[in-house]
């Protein structure tokens, strides 16, 4: 007897069953149809790029996350980490031809060697839009209503849009003195407010602020009250974007019952530039569902062109999971609707002109392969999620 | 001035610009409804796999063409190569949690470290469907089926289905008493009759044949007529299966005129063990556009369980090219309907509610972002493919 190979799979990948798939791609269409009714449309890009487009674009630790390796000409290659950058990549090469402003969504896999954990994955889909090519805060007030209308769909009742204007997050630092290579770190400390708390957070701002200008920071952004309430208490900072973002996001029917304006809202990416976002499902205790913002110039790296663009990034595994914990997928069903048993051979070809007018019905239909027991055919039926079963007595 | 990466992608992959991407997704969406329709779930795996999963299952040459690196533990990973490793490798790992028989079909990318050619990509996709855990030949007739209702949802008025099975080509060969070492030979030559002709193959099979057995074989294998007059040569050498797989189709209702026996039809490859089909578009010079066969053990490499199944490959890309060089794409259109134009500020209120309310409808609506020169606006919409344009003014 020859020696079997383990039919394992890499730590962090995951084999996905028809049950499982039937979810995600419920889960996906009502996502892309948002997506084009909105009138974004859809590009791809290899998984695979040269080496050099992925770690010109990261930073260190990014780098070291990413699958390398050689191709058989010897030059690096490297799997998508992220969309974006051969997003950037995608543009530069190609804007000559795109409609400007661009709004394109995308879904696709992407790797990282990261530590697997739950929730955290090797290989898993990212979802993202963005629209570039335009400075109009309309962008920003469409890409809200985008969000509201996906989580809708998706039958979601109720979200948080917390929102933030890094434009008004600097001020602020100025207006503090707070010197400029200091203001991504204290950032970055900022970004850490959910997850550790302001105690925490304020310890460590004093590490690197003298106390009064910690306290006072914190003081600032930790404003109270309504989103009116906050403007008006950060009115020395001009909190005109926030105001404008609000007016124009309501013009696109964004609810205002889900638009809160939090001041200590950071995102720690130095990239973004203008409006910032992060949006929550109160139903479930997961952590942001979707998060974005405005940026400046997404294809810096590869072109003298300025794409200023704001971009979207739905987390789809955390998506699913909600929806699994909250039971809003229970009526998903497999595709197919009719099984059609297989009784003896001289009901055969009356039960083949039964199956072949359902599919011709566009009825789901499938006939069973052999004359076996019923009991198993009904079994099988059960197992493929047939409703129905059509069987012939001879 | 920093120095600019060059926004490069490797050679052999390809960017795919929203006017390609409707096209594809157009035809995988029909494709897909069709295997639906049919009782077929999808499944995915994942795109990396270990090195072992996938060299163990391939020969010497395959292997040379898989991308492989290791982990940041320092396993060796190998990216996907076909689907058909990672699906016994699956069906291996979630035999028990599977209804069978099992029908699946599924599309994903592969990649492969080939010298790229036309329509030869390093990552392209695969498209499969199979029905595992059957002998019976009711499976052949269906995926028969499949394939017809494929290519006519597609609007193909016309194709050939050639077809031959393994049983009756080793029967020949035994008849004429090749011995077995050289019959995988043989049959590998034969495979190749299509591409270099009979005189070529003729004169290779004498190199390793005895003249006058090859020449029996061509002129057995090389029998014309109607596929009754070709059986009826055949006689002697048992071509029941043929005649069965002929009664089957026609009760799926495969048109009689599509299915062609061919007793050369070899297939190269080794594992196939029944019937084994190729199917070609007459109206178009392409070669196969899908091809497949009858198994007898899909997991063999992986699990003592057998696992019997027929197989077909639909060929993607040539698909795409058959339809475009045939302009049967021209009328598939981005999927953005109407655009409504940025006059002023004073008419934005209003323009806003008109694109809110087309979205509400599903109609796929825009709005453009800035109050810009109407030609601007056209161009941006026809660009767009947005057929109608809603301008209001004040």
């Amino acid at each position: 007897m020859t020696t079997l190979i383990t039919p394992e799979i890499p730590k962090g990948t995951r084999d996905f069953l028809p049950k499982d798939m039937v979810r995600r791609e419920f889960v996906l269409e009502k996502i892309k149809s948002v997506f084009v009714n909105f009138g974004y449309d859809t590009i791809e890009t290899p998984a695979i790029e040269y080496a050099k487009t992925i770690h010109g674009n990261y930073g260190e630790n990014e780098s070291k996350l990413t699958y390398t390796f050689n191709d058989h000409g010897g030059r690096k290659l490297a799997l998508r980490y992220d969309q974006t950058v051969p997003f950037a990549r995608f543009v530069a090469s190609n804007y000559q031809n795109l409609p400007m402003p661009f709004k394109r969504y995308q879904i696709s896999p992407v790797w990282r060697a990261d530590k697997p954990a739950r929730g955290r994955y090797r290989e898993f889909h990212q979802c993202d839009i963005d629209i570039i090519g335009t400075d109009s805060l309309m962008a920003e007030g469409e890409i809200a209503r985008v969000i509201v209308s996906v989580f809708e769909a998706l039958g979601f009742e109720d979200l948080v849009f917390r929102f933030n204007s890094r434009r008004l997050m600097n001020n602020i630092l100025s207006r503090l003195r707070i010197a400029l290579d200091k203001q991504l770190p204290v950032i970055r400390l900022l970004d850490k407010l959910e997850k550790i708390g302001k105690g925490a957070v304020g310890e460590e701002l004093r590490k690197i602020l003298p106390e009064e200008k910690a306290d006072a920071l914190l003081k600032t952004v930790g404003v109270t009250g309504t989103n009116e309430e906050k403007m008006r208490f950060l009115e020395e900072y001009s909190p005109s974007e926030i105001r404008e973002f609000i007016r124009i996001s309501e013009a696109f029917e964004v609810p205002t019952r889900y638009l809160k304006f939090d001041p200590s809202l950071s995102r720690g990416l130095d990239y973004y530039t203008g409006l910032i976002f992060k949006v929550s499902l109160p139903d479930v205790k997961l952590g942001a569902v979707c998060a974005g913002g405005r940026y400046d110039d997404l294809c810096s790296t590869f072109s003298r062109e300025k794409f200023s663009g704001v971009g979207a990034a739905f987390a789809f595994d955390r998506i699913m999971l909600a929806m699994e914990e909250l039971d809003m997928l229970k009526d998903v069903r497999l595709n197919s609707q009719v099984l059609v048993t297989y009784l003896d051979e001289e009901t055969l070809p009356n039960s083949l002109r039964i199956v072949n007018s359902l599919r011709e019905a566009q009825i789901n239909a499938e006939i069973y392969f052999q004359s076996d027991r019923l009991s198993k055919q009904l079994r099988y039926a059960e197992k493929k999620g047939n409703s129905v079963c059509y069987h012939l007595w001879s």
